[in-house]
């Protein structure tokens, strides 16, 4: 199990790895053939970035059972594909701007899996060994823009996609208990094994359609208790065996 | 005016410009800041590739009045938009891949605005500003696939994203001829200003939403008579003072 973070110090952006509370920069791809240097930092006094930058990111709509019962839906035949921007991505600690023209912006707690290499058409029996590791996401909506057709505008303003604070590696996807805390108080509450389509389904079905590259993100859906957020809230998304991934709202112009 | 193009020669890619049939090999950041060197091929011997790698491609949907009337539907009140993934794009003369799980595969000729610079917030009036210059799209979609919710499996399949065959500089895009040929039969027409939303527009309400990054693709909507197509055909779409962009549809495994 390892702990890859993204990180900026000295206005430099690296990657390293998270040992015992610290960094140690690596060199290389995170993804083929990397190694870690003598450069170290303790974590405390860099500035986290979203672990990952990826080229496309695919979100999953109505996949926990709990939440689809919640809302009264129908339980999807195959899972309900969407894409968030990778402009939407901020890191962990970064302002959640409030859309001006936004009336309900809606918060939820994902997994949010990383793919390793280049995957299409994966079966789902060989769907893991192309998942590099696991981070947090919150998947922000505007939800009173989800008007029909398709949901691009309500998915897609700039900060509507926190992600991490890291990327665990070796992390067993289908028992782990997710937790939403709206300025302190919990409000979503679930365990990845309450999904519709399980990891390994998401990332051979999602790979039968597009070629799934490294780094590119699927965000797997979220439990019940979803709300909404408003200007000067805290949001803090918690994975177990990954962490926390807390933010703040602020208005925007 | 500048035509410019990515091609590959040799196995190594490189961006040119297109002058009098011959590429000139450029160094530098087409957007940016680049110079022509002395190295040069003819047209006839590279092989183009998509002009631009896009970090993200937004659609416009039902965005030509003519076309939201032949279909019977309701003039949009504001932009309909959707994103395609960077890996459905193709260049010029490249196959489209039938996927086996698809029944009705549209067709659909498109201006596609290419961006500058890193734009948020811009003006309409400010927004050709920012705009690098225009290719040629063709919209691929899973009709089938369009069954409510979020259009992303009927729009994302890989080659569902013919771009070129290059980029034109300094057009104005505000009264283009758009045309379309299956199997060398016209079946699409109209012209630019048939636009319900304009490209000043389009890229003033997108930006609005999400940052726009340099090479960044905004498909603009299509005329009526989009159709069909098979494994076999051939397609070719055509814009005045651009080119054309043709492909070929093979079936899929």
């Amino acid at each position: 199990m390892t702990t890859f973070v993204r990180f900026k110090t000295n206005n430099e952006v690296f990657y390293g790895v998270l040992d015992n509370q610290i960094v140690h920069v690596i060199e290389g791809n995170i993804f083929d053939d990397w190694k870690a240097t003598e450069t170290k930092y303790p974590l405390e006094e860099v500035k986290l970035l979203s672990p990952v930058v990826p080229s496309k990111i695919i979100g999953v709509g109505l996949n926990y059972y709990s939440n689809v019962a919640a809302l009264n839906a129908q339980v999807p035949q195959e899972p309900v594909i969407f894409l968030k921007p990778p402009s939407a991505v901020i890191g962990p600690e970064e302002n959640i701007v409030y859309p001006p023209d936004v009336k309900e912006l809606g918060y939820e707690v994902e997994l949010a899996v990383v793919i390793k290499d280049t995957v299409k058409n994966v079966s789902r029996d060989e769907a893991l060994r192309h998942v590099f590791g696991y981070t947090i996401a919150n998947d922000l909506t505007a939800k009173d823009k989800m008007t029909g057709g398709p949901w691009t505008k309500a998915k897609s303003y700039d900060t509507f996609l926190p992600l991490g604070p890291w990327i665990v590696t070796d992390l067993d996807p289908s028992n782990l208990e997710l937790e939403m805390y709206l300025n302190g108080t919990k409000t979503q509450r679930g365990k990845t094994s309450d999904m519709i389509f399980d990891v390994p389904t998401l990332v051979s079905y999602i790979s039968g359609i597009m070629t799934l590259n490294p780094g590119d993100v699927i965000i797997t859906g979220t439990p019940p208790g979803a709300g909404f957020l408003k200007p000067g809230d805290h949001i803090k998304a918690k994975i177990e065996g990954i962490g926390n991934l807390q933010n703040y709202v602020v208005e925007g112009r």
